[in-house]
């Protein structure tokens, strides 16, 4: 029997798991808020893949009703923007069934989120949890039910909270990402995801450009110049340290980037890399539109943010990380450390590094 | 018997002050350092204008010695960038003669180490110390003897330092500067520069855009959009209160430039203003072409730092400046900080509030 699927949003990126795990043979399901349209996806009963793929993914089920698509779901993918995170976990809560692996992606420190939830909410089933360090696709719908795939990332971490379920969760992943590589715990994977680094700062650094030009510009080959990359390194070497201090090591974004685009040129720096990735422009002007986009909207409050309360808990200094927050929240009108995740939220408050690192590797309390 | 100026640097702002006054029948003398060129001036016996003002202003005296400028001069301009103040208070300092009044052009806050010099120094002449919050004209050299004037402020904010000296400043200096307005202090007038404002933040915020276009759009028109306005806006009222627990008040940056450019359109807020400002824009590309321009490395410095360090002093939380410092020090590679005006340069170390608005209104120690 084909494993099933339950895909949780109905994004580019979750359209590009249904759509492409369907091609591949599982039974897969999609689940969207009633708020969004999927009518078409219904009529149409499937997905349409074009660019790397081609192909219909014929799904199983199209639905608005979670519960109805999480039902003898093997695997949950949830799929949706990280400030829409909680409110699936919400929803999805009353339908979890025993063995059911949750994988977010990315993960932006999600698994701690949905952990904290089913402890409060006393959830004893037995659900693995697990995240990303990044979306595997990268895609774009291009009609209703179209998508199409540009690039499918060569390597995908991924790491199960606790850790020490990371092999049964990576053995009942290993069909659905070719190429898994696990990290070391959920931190990892959550500090690991590169979107913090690279469009953060470019955002904010081309802040006056993108509101002028309304994103007419290529935002990785144009937008991210060698002093715009200056910032981001040093961002990266502040979380490096952050990570450190917690207790894990952490790739550059470089590194990551090499991993993630293997056929791309590994470039002799960060700079290098991104104005010279295929798979990140030459394509025209692609810049966001304005500043409330995601890589500012989401990547703040749920990226860098955590790693700045992180840096405080363990007291490292991560001026570029939080003058970046600091502007991003003046130039969208926006408290993003209000916001975003908090170590509240992450069920980490009042915790020593030692309970932290504990609750992470081995679930400890 | 004319009144005596030696203007002391021939940028723009030089030339322009000893042009203009030289027409105005004021007796100049043009002083620049021997390693930038002034041989055509030299030759041409004076400076062209163009612009605002048709004219030739011929000088008594173009010199690279700085002492036969400045002998029998009523009145010492310096018009050099920040960074250069020192160096030419350290060449005026044997050449010093009683009564004169020398005027940093604009003050950021020169005036107080001025003074911190010549109290070391043991010098005992006579001279009065003031400094202004701007500088008087818009103008740009078009060509080795040729200054354009497109702008002559219509107020121009002055102190001396002490403020018991204002009086006796402004006299000297109202034939000069012909819409003078004294202010409370030198701090109110080196706060007051505008500059640390309007240019840091946009810089910053158009990083990548200067970088990779080398200056080709409209700094005010195009680069200040709405959103890198509220991050001036932001930086104004964090000085603004810095100012006020320090003991003066300060006007809004939208305020000065009101004052300054009376015949533009007032605006109703600051975006308005300076994207519609015809002093600062619609005569095509006119950004930086680099980030080492001075919009960075003289008013991150010499503007933006001494503020943040006052701040640090009153305790007032200045995050937006902070950042903008954090990352103009990272973008060029420049430890801001460390390079820009220090308490113990201003000669305030280790001094209270009191003891500090005790020297600058009265010359207390």
């Amino acid at each position: 029997m084909a494993k099933k699927v339950a895909v949780l949003g109905a994004g580019n990126g979750g359209c590009a798991f249904a759509g492409h795990l369907a091609t591949k043979g599982f039974e897969v399901g999609l689940y969207e808020d009633p708020k969004f349209e999927v009518e078409g996806i219904k009529e149409a009963g499937g997905i349409e893949l074009s660019g790397k793929f081609e192909g219909f993914g014929r799904l199983s089920k199209v639905s608005t009703d979670i519960g109805e698509v999480m039902l003898g779901a093997d695997v949950v993918m949830v799929v949706v923007p990280a400030f829409a995170q909680s409110i699936i976990m919400e929803r999805a809560l009353p339908y979890l069934e025993d063995g059911q692996v949750v994988v977010f992606n990315p993960d932006n420190f999600a698994s701690l989120v949905f952990r904290k939830m089913l402890n409060s909410e006393g959830v004893k089933k037995d659900i693995k949890i697990a995240g990303t360090a990044s979306l595997l696709y990268a895609c774009v719908k291009i009609s209703p039910t179209n998508v199409e795939i540009h690039y499918v990332k060569d390597v995908m971490f991924v790491a199960a909270l606790p850790a020490t379920d990371n092999d049964v969760v990576v053995q009942s992943l290993r069909d659905i990402y070719s190429s898994l590589v696990p990290q070391g715990n959920v931190l990892e994977v959550s500090f690991g995801n590169i979107n913090q680094i690279l469009h953060c700062p470019a955002a904010v650094l081309n802040a006056g450009r993108i509101e002028d030009t309304k994103g007419d510009f290529m935002f990785y080959w144009e937008g991210m110049t060698e002093s715009v990359c200056r910032v981001m390194q040093t961002m990266d070497e502040e979380k490096i340290r952050v990570a450190e201090k917690v207790g894990f090591k952490l790739m550059s974004t470089h590194d990551y980037l090499k991993h993630f685009y293997q056929s791309e040129k590994p470039g002799i720096d960060l700079h290098d890399f991104v104005t010279h990735s295929r798979a990140h422009g030459g394509r025209g002007p692609d810049a966001p539109k304005d500043l409330h986009y995601r890589y500012v909207s989401e990547d703040v409050p749920y990226g860098l943010v955590p790693i700045s309360l992180f840096a405080e808990e363990v007291d490292v200094p991560t001026p570029a990380i939080d003058s970046i927050i600091t502007l991003a929240s003046i130039l969208n009108e926006t408290d993003y450390l209000e916001e975003g995740r908090s170590m509240e939220e992450l069920g980490l408050s009042g915790k020593s590094r030692t309970e932290i690192l504990e609750l992470i590797e081995r679930g400890g309390r």
